[in-house]
């Protein structure tokens, strides 16, 4: 009985975190024999079990779904053949799609949990988040799915769990503070060390572009919006109805003039015109003996957001991270005045597989 | 079914953690009403429900235990009592008893689980590590109980559940290292600062002692065994079959000479003889700008595992700690260079019955 129970995974995405999630599924198959791969798609094909008895290969999937692949499922489609499948089965979303995101309840409400790494649906409207937690298994839910998004904040770290068991427990967040953005990170550790003198801006974007540390297009991270919606989904845990990420003052780094150009590139040969800005800020808060960093921050108690440029001590623990990390704070009653810190890398697809594979061992756990 | 199992909760052990564990599950019982309170006791006393479908109530046990409370009953005497329950059950051990660590076993075999802080099960003999990991409910045990002991190291810090992803997904673990005692972080963050000269030794020790930071007899923490035996639970969860806190050198910081003093007070009358020494080491480590801290690390590639004082830069986080917090920095391989970092507090009553409550949490969920 509680051991046995088979279990289908459908694995929806295998960009540069699925095809790692798949790679650990198949490590832990070994530690649980009743995993079975049902399906598994990309954005134009996908290769699924006619018959679930004849599961797919763990490994051999990519020569597979290139060779053999058909046009993928439609949601619906996906929602009647996991339905039809002889046991439980959970939804493994690994692209940042709204759409996906937008069918979380449908899948929950049939009993089929969903993990993700995907903020969309948790960072988007609050009708949705409220909308997939009414749908989650409970005592007055008994037929719901479960849902599971660690990896949706910090990747790998155990940001979301650990709000959670705070919460969950009865501990009062006051307030979490830290970096947010691997990319963020990245960028202002190099352009405002905390010994040396640090770079031009422009340059820093551009080595941090060529290395791969941002999105094809930068803006899409120097606009805060990745900062603003792991925010809104920590608020959301906290207790904190927010409709979304307009609700709170979010800073761009993009210049007001660079706002419209149309491509990256053009983005960036503008940019070195803003270079002063920075840097006057930069040495502004140097002259005073602090860094500059971009934190997002939420005080609980005032229900406040924030998303922007702070300046931090030299001596304190955000001004001291390195690389492309995060560092987040929890603020908490039973903690003092010492808060609860988690840091590391918050970004990557080995690390943020991690994050879903260690959730999805919850779930099989939870339905075996 | 999924969602309307009862669950009957026994708790052993109601000092300074078990009455917050008692506290923090009348709050989730809002939230689980399938939670049953049916036995508490301490150790000249306990209560329990003679008919299960009348449990203890979450305010009142107190004065009850006071008023009407038994002679407890024996480990034996638990096991059947659960037994007889009408569904699944769980035991709390909040003691520090090897008595009844060494019972686990027995209670898992017959399908009870068990949540604890205490320390004693899995740092003691590998013989006893073994007979409960084999206990464990799974695809080939699968009429065992579940154990979770999230804060047998660094209270209610994600250390445990931190490892124990990193571990089952795959990742190499290289390296852990950090401040493990709370006792020990609060003397050395006084005696030798950052910024400042710091105190005398035994003048710390006395404040330490006086505020309640240490035992009532301060060698039970100077001498070491407490990080040592938090090394060998996270060394097993890492893969490594360590006998005991024999196994490696532990560091001691009660002179020879007053290893065999009767008292305590005998104890810290001596003290301040060994003053100097520890002063000139502090000092040694200061005149190459670094600090002394008292640390644990495990080298889980070589297996070598060590527990004393030792030096660090003053830029280093171990350095930067404030008052009696933990650190636990994970060097894997997915990591790289940047470790995986947890830090807070990691002792006291409220935040280790946290840890509790959310393994206890997430056993119900799993026999929910």
């Amino acid at each position: 009985m509680q051991s046995g129970n088979t279990i289908y995974i459908a694995i929806v995405g295998v960009g540069g975190v699925g095809r790692h999630v798949i790679a650990q599924l198949h490590l832990i198959s070994k530690e649980y024999p009743n995993l079975r791969l049902c399906h598994i798609s990309r954005s134009k094909k996908s290769l699924y079990a006619q018959d679930f008895e004849q599961p797919l290969p763990f490994d051999s999937w990519e020569h597979d779904l290139a060779q053999t692949g058909q046009d993928p499922l439609s949601l619906d489609g996906l929602l009647k053949y996991l339905a039809s499948a002889p046991g439980k089965s959970v939804v493994v979303d690994n692209t940042s799609s709204s759409d996906v995101a937008a069918a979380y309840p449908m899948f929950l409400k049939q009993g089929i949990s969903v993990v993700t790494p995907n903020k969309k649906a948790f960072s988007g409207s609050l009708e949705l988040w409220k909308d997939i937690f009414n749908s989650v298994r409970s005592p007055s839910n008994p037929t719901g799915g479960y849902v599971y998004h660690e990896s949706s904040v910090g990747a790998g770290l155990p940001i979301i769990s650990t709000l959670k068991d705070l919460v969950d427990t009865g501990d009062e967040v006051a307030r979490i503070e830290g970096v947010f953005s691997g990319t963020m990170s990245f960028l202002f550790n190099t352009f405002a060390p905390v010994q040396g003198n640090g770079g031009v801006w422009s340059d820093e974007v551009r080595r941090a572009k060529a290395a791969g540390f941002t999105e094809p297009d930068p803006r899409e991270d120097l606009n805060g919006l990745d900062v603003a919606r792991k925010l809104v989904i920590l608020a959301r845990i906290s207790g904190l109805d927010i409709q979304n990420t307009s609700s709170f003052p979010v800073q761009s780094l993009i210049p007001k003039e660079l706002e419209s150009v149309k491509s990256a590139d053009e983005f960036m040969e503008g940019l070195p015109r803003f270079d002063g800005t920075m840097a006057s800020m930069r040495d502004d808060a140097n002259a005073q003996g602090k860094v500059v960093r971009f934190v997002g921050s939420i005080d609980v108690k005032k229900a406040v957001l924030n998303v922007g440029i702070q300046t931090f001590d030299k001596s304190h623990p955000i001004a001291a991270l390195k690389g492309s990390d995060n560092i987040i704070s929890f603020y908490t009653k039973r903690y003092g005045s010492n808060p609860l810190i988690v840091q590391g890398g918050g970004a990557g697809g080995e690390v943020t597989a991690m994050g879903v594979t260690a959730d999805l061992i919850k779930v099989i756990q939870r339905l075996s």
